[in-house]
């Protein structure tokens, strides 16, 4: 399988936001990614594609409040594609271009209810982020993104 | 009026974002606003409060991708002080933090429903990007962050 990773283009969001809630199975996802993220952090989202099939895609940013620090918003990956180390190639495309931009910290957040995504995270070296006062195998922020969405909070020293 | 304006911090998150709905009058607007962007954009982010009482705030950046250009994602303004100034008081300050960096444009987009949103624009200088095949008085890019989530396109050179 060759698979080709390339920055994402503005024009690449009509294409995957319109499939995005699909490749989600259904979850209700697109608000979560504006076109703002496609059209202004070109550099640090990318795409994957096989035989110019749009397969999967990053969305990262490096943090400007925290300048050791960069951000992966989003990722997802064509459902016909899974388990075909698409995603740990994007997230390891990302930790690359972090390190060539001397940033040795990256952050994400997942919900507790994707258990895939926190395997996946673990799986690919991430450790969670200690939460106060939660007791439970992985530790939970409630509350994290408004009222009622807690997240897992992930980190990963390069 | 004594409105003092300050960077935003994470620790502002909590506060704001269990109340923006009720600020937004029942739209269900928190899903377009994660913490991240209070923990990471703190720079081009900002306060206004009126005797340490949060009366609004707005979140902006400056594109990576676009050298020349910055970005307001969000704006939220506490419904007792509306028509007050704090919105125009908040962009602004942005419009002269975005001058200091040597940037010369400000985009932010509108949804098409929001009329108040669009006069404000209107009134502080902001102009309405054409749309192709759109001819109503404002143009309309359909579909622009989703499907079904138009929007109107604005900019300002400063």
């Amino acid at each position: 399988m060759d698979i080709r990773i390339r920055q994402i283009k503005e024009s690449d969001y009509d294409p995957i936001i319109s499939v995005l809630d699909e490749w989600w199975g259904g979850r209700q996802m697109a608000s979560m990614l504006p076109r703002l993220f496609f059209k202004h952090f070109s550099e640090t989202s990318f795409l994957a594609e096989i035989d110019a099939k749009k397969v999967g895609f990053l969305i990262g940013f490096f943090s400007p409040t925290y300048d050791s620090e960069a951000y992966i918003h989003f990722i997802g990956v064509h459902p016909d594609y899974r388990k075909s180390g698409i995603g740990r190639f994007l997230y390891h495309h990302f930790f690359d271009v972090t390190r060539k931009h001397e940033r040795n910290m990256i952050r994400c957040v997942t919900s507790p209810v994707n258990t895939s995504s926190i395997a996946f995270h673990q799986l690919i070296g991430f450790r969670t982020e200690p939460c106060t006062g939660d007791s439970s195998n992985i530790p939970i922020y409630r509350n994290y993104d408004g009222p009622g969405e807690d997240r897992v909070l992930f980190f990963k020293r390069l």
